[in-house]
């Protein structure tokens, strides 16, 4: 079989990012998150210059043309094209999961993506960031629905279309079944998307 | 265990009232979409012809009754109330699936609901409307879309609410693995998520 990538794109505090891990063991497949595609593309070489010299003409943006003067992206965009950089050469290199970086995104129209959502509803995700992740909040409430509108924005600006469009993903599943069943539901899904192609 | 009911909701072309059929057989309960409707009809008192001319069309405008100064809510108006009720009726009498009629909305907020969306991509829904339901169009891409905006627009009206937002649903699938293994890995949700509880 050819290379497949899974990639996640979750609520915050859903457990989408622990869901991608138990998935690429459950899979026998590489696992990434931004930390590591961050690391990978300092190492790769793709460092802020070299996506400045190589990747300027994808920049079409009016965004481009008034940072042009300088010849200076600004940083996030440039961080943002490196690991687009390193999700297209892990694309042609390996099975892997990748968590957020608009990775569906990025991969957009090629074959043998497949796309998944994790979900958890409000309740279950504060108590998931206060007493598994362990962060402090005045209001839980809020502080989720910040962290969410940021993840919107982002994936927004990048990505050029809207976030959590049920269409744009093969398969989503509220994770209030467990991290374990939840990764275990969507790798049968993977294996059979895989088989039927 | 008490009754719980599976809403239904999917993209024109997607498969998803068959895998709402096969997801009913699957889980041993109940299913309803046309049935609901001679339901409805009965306890409304509309006849099926009625129900039939004016389900699922988008309320008239307000100013168009206030000119045939009707006392009476729109028909379509009408429809959804004595849908709503019939949905709810069924949600306290019994374990069943049901597709369409905003039923995630209409039972929102209730315990035992899981909600489902079942998406396919444009190629598939087309070869679905064309070879399996024999429908045929000029242009199968337009007629899809214009199917997919009434279905939105209903949605949208009735719901209040934005239709295929991935959070709204416990599960969402692609049915490109086909009906049968859609349903089955519906159905295999359905069980882990009602055994959670």
């Amino acid at each position: 079989m050819s290379n497949y990538v899974v990639t996640v794109s979750r609520e915050y505090g859903s457990g989408g990012r622990l869901i991608g891990k138990k998935l690429a063991e459950e899979l026998g497949i590489a696992f990434y998150d931004g930390e590591l595609l961050s690391l990978v593309a300092k190492e790769s070489g793709y460092t802020e210059d070299f996506v400045r010299r190589n990747d300027q003409k994808k920049t079409q943006s009016l965004l481009y043309h008034l940072y042009i003067g300088s010849q200076l992206l600004p940083a996030s965009d440039m961080i943002f094209i490196a690991q687009s950089r390193v999700i297209k050469d892990l694309y042609n290199k390996e099975s892997c999961v990748i968590v957020g970086r608009c990775a569906d995104y990025v991969l957009r129209g090629q074959p043998n993506v497949i796309n998944t959502f994790i979900t958890a509803p409000i309740e279950s995700r504060i108590a998931r960031v206060r007493d598994e992740y362990g962060e402090s909040a005045d209001n839980y409430r809020t502080y989720l629905i910040k962290k969410d509108k940021n993840r919107i924005a982002y994936y927004n600006y990048f990505a050029d279309d809207a976030w959590g469009k049920v269409q744009t993903y093969d398969i989503s599943v509220n994770s209030d079944i467990g991290v374990d069943l939840s990764a275990k539901l969507i790798a049968e899904y993977v294996r059979e998307k895989l088989a039927a192609k």
